[in-house]
């Protein structure tokens, strides 16, 4: 089965909580940025509780060890269940995250490559299939893979093997669902769900990749 | 004269905004990052701006462009005058906080190379070279290269000309603060000031990079 996760990438705690609960029978798990936390606070997470569902906070970690790992010690205790992090900024820094992923008994994912076209640049020529081993090697629990370049997953399938592949990008972004559903553990909608008129008919109507 | 840059990296408001007081007639800006503002909210640039120093979000933004702009939009709307943003996330990306930054008469800077070890991975071999010439093709009011590697520092200078060069890593780090001093536009100085005894006298002894 491949999960539907929803990006909730609003700006207001009530209309957050809202779409959420109207999505949350046809979802697998809720991604959060910094846009809705700067927004709520981390305290948002408490607000979506109720909804038992995975919370992953989809903060791109992207610091040195130590700072890295003071923002996931904020993550883990404010309730969130997974955070999203960057390799590129190396073993050190994103092991950390890992690390105190692991220690909270949560899960980290590391970004191989992002779904925007800008990506090309500095992702490819080889950086992404690094990433992906470096996501191996530091023993995340999956991998971030853009669902607007299918080709990309497949390659990078087969550096990560049974690890889990979450995919961003369709939808707005132009990936195709069930060409990448195929391909990954999870896709990850967001626009397409919470710009909806009815975002929890929307979530439904996405919700056909779960059979 | 090389500016002095305060790393506020506690995890405390009260404790935040008295460190910053006592240093505050020693020093050029204050550099504020997600550990601070998850614990506190956005709303400690409110609490920092009686100081009249410039603020700096060091955020290393690190998303999507759509994702980008509304960080960067709640970064300047609280009343920060800077931000801190990486490049390696692509052109378009980085832009984004650029015109975000220039939109509110505010400036952004751009990670070409980060001080800890592990950033020799994937930065090194021409990276941070591109990521100087990124943030010069997009405008953006410096970089951030390492104390950490003085050297780096000198080849990056000759890529950004006059643009301004801030520079992380010393003392915790272990970099050395006369050598990068004599590179840069400005030090920041973190876990040597705000761990001290005595943070103000800390700020005044470091303060005489800055005649």
């Amino acid at each position: 089965m491949t999960e539907l996760i929803l990006s909730l990438d609003v700006l207001d705690r009530k209309q957050a909580v809202s779409i959420a609960e109207a999505c949350a029978p046809f979802i697998d798990a809720i991604k959060v940025g910094y846009p809705l936390v700067l927004a709520t606070g981390l305290t948002i997470a408490s607000d979506l509780a109720d909804l038992a569902l995975p919370l992953i906070a989809d903060f791109k970690v992207a610091d040195i060890p130590n700072t890295n790992r003071l923002i996931c010690e904020a993550v883990f205790s404010a309730g969130f269940d997974a955070v999203i992090a960057h390799g590129f900024v190396g073993a050190d820094a994103a092991r950390t995250c890992v690390e105190v992923a692991h220690k909270h008994s949560g899960a980290a994912y590391i970004v191989t490559e992002m779904s925007h076209p800008g990506a090309t640049e500095f992702f490819h020529g080889g950086v992404a299939e690094r990433l992906a081993e470096l996501a191996v090697s530091s023993r995340a629990d999956g991998i971030i893979a853009p669902a607007t370049r299918p080709e990309r997953i497949t390659r990078l399938r087969e550096i990560v093997g049974s690890k889990a592949i979450y995919s961003p990008g369709v939808g707005a972004q132009g990936g195709d669902i069930d060409t990448v559903a195929r391909l990954v553990d999870g896709v990850i909608v967001g626009r397409s769900i919470y710009e909806a008129e009815d975002p929890g008919a929307e979530a439904e109507r996405f919700s056909r990749i779960r059979r």
